[in-house]
């Protein structure tokens, strides 16, 4: 035994780094279609999804990862009323989107029918509802096929989708080449957020700075930030592509105000405060980020360890 | 085999959450009078500084560590001239110290002489030359018995100690009693800042919070602040209390106007922005220091994990 | 991830080793009224039963432990009709002792009700039926108090007990003082046989010496084996006290010349050479026996790690 | 800190059984020309070689290891006088060969000169001064190449050698066409023995079946057997092949008459009584001895975990 428990679940951050948590019970084990899937009772996290061996989401510290990953973006946009999210299987990020009451439709599109459903039944403290949401639209698809055949556009679009991973089903959804659809589907204005990978100090150039190297070929203004998620074992890193405004100019006066218009209340982890913390990165990202030379393309993909 | 690694270092962050990351070698292990002491070559975070199982540094990351404690303090004094260390073992607090060309003298008190010369033998990436500094006055003492005995103000005193634990030599450091004459020491206008243990989501109420209640009885400004050290498996919180300015008041333009004067040039995490993003913690900190109530005393003192 | 496991049950074997094992499911993880319960699916080794945090049985090699518990002292004795078994929860003690076509009568005494029921229903592979033989009577009370209280008197006698751990329910029957009490219930050239805890190298002089040299106080012959359990991490001690024949003086041809009268078809582990060769243990362990000179009392117990 | 420990050693015995012991120093950690060398301070083991993350023996039970390869197949012999050693780097087999007053000259060639200078320095009680005998000729060289190259003919041949695994040196020789070889270089009533690998429950088909079965299509007598070696995780498999006697026919007394008459006192794991245990083996091995049908060639080779 490890102090009073035998139960561990070990999950590998680095080669050489690895974060263990104790496991009270496992609540789902198996394989989807497309990957392997567990809903674990963890004793320090809570509930934790695990696809592939990697924790996408846990209770205790999800709603840092998803507010980290919407508000910004959403708040930033006067008026959000159509958002478009790919993944997101937990129903927490349609949740935060779905606070805001300027939102009419939003449209989710996560390809894994299985772990959406494992997701409703084991995680209601994650969608919290949100699935019941008259607003909502779920479709069990891939993201890439629907936005190529969709006449829509949208004043937001959420990619919470899971790393990519070689031969995992995601990686072709952080390219130049996705990017450039997504970019086409927003409406004037509108703003495009992805989860970005690890943003630690040994591991930011993994993929975050070159997901923000490459959407910078394709918008005006992108805005890196990052967010330390401790259940990933990890500072987090995110980036917000926009056509119109930069979620990092907005004051924390500015955040406050338009939380109160949008009729969301106090939340754990965001507002304005949190805000104006999470676009300051140390030096060390800064410096990361303005280094960054690759252009990630389908051709030159980029794979997260 | 894990991976490419068999020999690993395994902390317990709390009973139900555990780092590991590869060793590489064990360049010294032994016991000192006070405690056990390791110094490990990390396949992850290069060399550290092990104090009875406890990581108190790393090559990799401890300049996100000493620059957090150290920078924001020094650069709120508007002319640090005097400055004592209490512990600080490794010498890169000092290092950050004299870093500062207002610096005229420091006195560095640290309990265990094996500690200092087993940091100065085997870790110069952190001391950097800093024991060499004319500047410096190091001796081995118990630092709340020097700062009783003496006659010198300061007008920055650094807390660099390790954690409050049950039966270990520090934690009579981190209590009223202490703070009380630590401020008793301070010259006019001066400041103290201590590290202040984890301040994680899921451990941020251990001692953190309690820590800046406390000083809150003594000072008339008390900043908290965080930052994300890996190697700690933690966000790490720090308390600067002042009788003068306070750090977080001051703008980006400030500090790095500051820094260039000091003839301070570029640090890998320090610097204007990053010292808005220090103090701008996430809600659910704010909250955890807003509602904390307990004043730490020699009489119930509090112990960390 | 470990390979392609992220779910791992760690035992401590001793202070300075521990072994992990992967977890496929955790199909119970409860308390009962006296210790912690488990029931794992465990990926190298089957279905295990873990109490208060130590493997009493996996699936794939509970026949070597129960087998070496059982079979040389029923096969010593010349015909076993009445055999009492204190403890042996899962239900395979007892689906051993009834392989002999001598059995008239097994009665079961195990304390914990809770443990024998999640035996029932997650270990068929354990009891196979077991407890439905009608030669069988469970019952659920202290084996002590009932071996007290009863003017039975038993042809064999099994000690299936858990580890004697400080504080544990089982460190009692691990003395002289039940030994005694044991011996008296014997019928005349009777056989007892208790598990003895660990005999590797490492720690065989922790129980399973002293409880050789407890017997050896009311015995006329006592004899030490030991056969390696690979999912207990250890070689395992047994050992067999008897106011009758000795089993270790049995030849192979003997052995399995009575297997084959009692009606028992070829087993996975015990048959005559392998009688030669569990009492036939290794110089050290003869060593360790040699040298033992602690007699085990209530006043004076011995505990296990 | 798992305990008082906080420095591991962590070996995969299988993907699914994962073996960690505490470390307290590391002696030597390197890369020789063939093979990544460490000798490690085991807190329960003492110490240790570890060749590509395997452990080859450990200071606290070498001797089970190296007794069990070495004792049956010379006391067996009626006249050992000249022995080859294949491999043996630790110089703990040429030791246990040495004690018999027969040997006149015992020729031991290993690949790694690096690993044998590593043994000398740092693995004092492994080799016990063997390396200093008189009797001993010691080549660095491919052994299968210096076998096929010598005239000289051998009483005893001992494969002391790394596991058969894939990419690494050794395993050509655990092949049908180098024991061809070995056989040939085998005087009138010769034996050779050679380390088989685990022959525990869950792995003794991996190699140990194998490699009795491929001696079988060579000598007329081959006798399987093996002993637990817990710094391993295992118990460890070794088959003899013999043109004359079989160690299996000794009777206790044989053994220790021979003992007696080689000038060998009492050892810690091998007499006569050992050796009788170590051949009869629990039926589940005999069983896989039995339905093995696999031959071992260069185009066909078999590798361990």
């Amino acid at each position: 035994m490890l102090s009073d428990h035998d139960k561990w679940y070990i999950e590998r951050i680095t080669p050489e780094l690895v974060q263990m948590s104790s496991i009270d019970g496992v609540l789902y084990s198996g394989k989807s279609k497309y990957q392997s899937v567990e809903v674990l009772e963890n004793g320090c996290f809570g509930r934790c999804l695990v696809l592939d061996g990697k924790t996408q989401s846990a209770q205790s510290d999800e709603f840092i990862y998803h507010q980290s990953l919407v508000q910004p973006t959403m708040i930033a946009h006067p008026n959000p009323e159509k958002v478009f999210i790919a993944g997101g299987g937990e129903g927490a990020t349609a949740r935060e989107v779905l606070r805001h009451n300027t939102v009419k439709q939003v449209v989710m599109v996560d390809l894994d029918q299985e772990v959406v459903e494992i997701c409703q039944k084991y995680l209601p403290e994650h969608h919290q509802g949100a699935f019941e949401d008259a607003r909502l639209t779920l479709k069990f698809d891939d993201a890439s096929a629907y936005l190529r055949d969709t006449d829509e556009r949208f004043d937001v679009i959420v990619l919470d989708l899971s790393d990519p991973m070689d031969g995992g089903p995601a990686y072709l959804l952080y390219t130049l080449d996705f990017y450039t659809m997504v970019r086409d589907r927003l409406a004037p204005g509108g703003l495009m957020v992805t989860q970005s990978g690890p943003a630690s100090l040994i591991n930011h150039t993994e993929v975050f700075t070159a997901i923000n190297y490459t959407l910078n070929q394709l918008f005006p203004t992108v805005a890196p930030y990052s967010a330390h998620i401790q259940s990933f074992g990890e500072t987090w890193g995110f980036n917000v592509a926009s056509l119109g405004p930069n979620p990092a100019d907005l004051t924390p006066d500015d955040v406050d105000a338009r939380l109160k218009q949008r009729g969301i209340g106090p939340m754990d982890f965001y507002d304005g405060v949190t805000n104006q913390s999470i676009f300051a990165m140390p030096a060390y990202l800064r410096a990361g980020i303005a280094a960054e030379t690759r252009t990630i393309t389908a051709e030159n993909p980029l794979f997260i360890f």
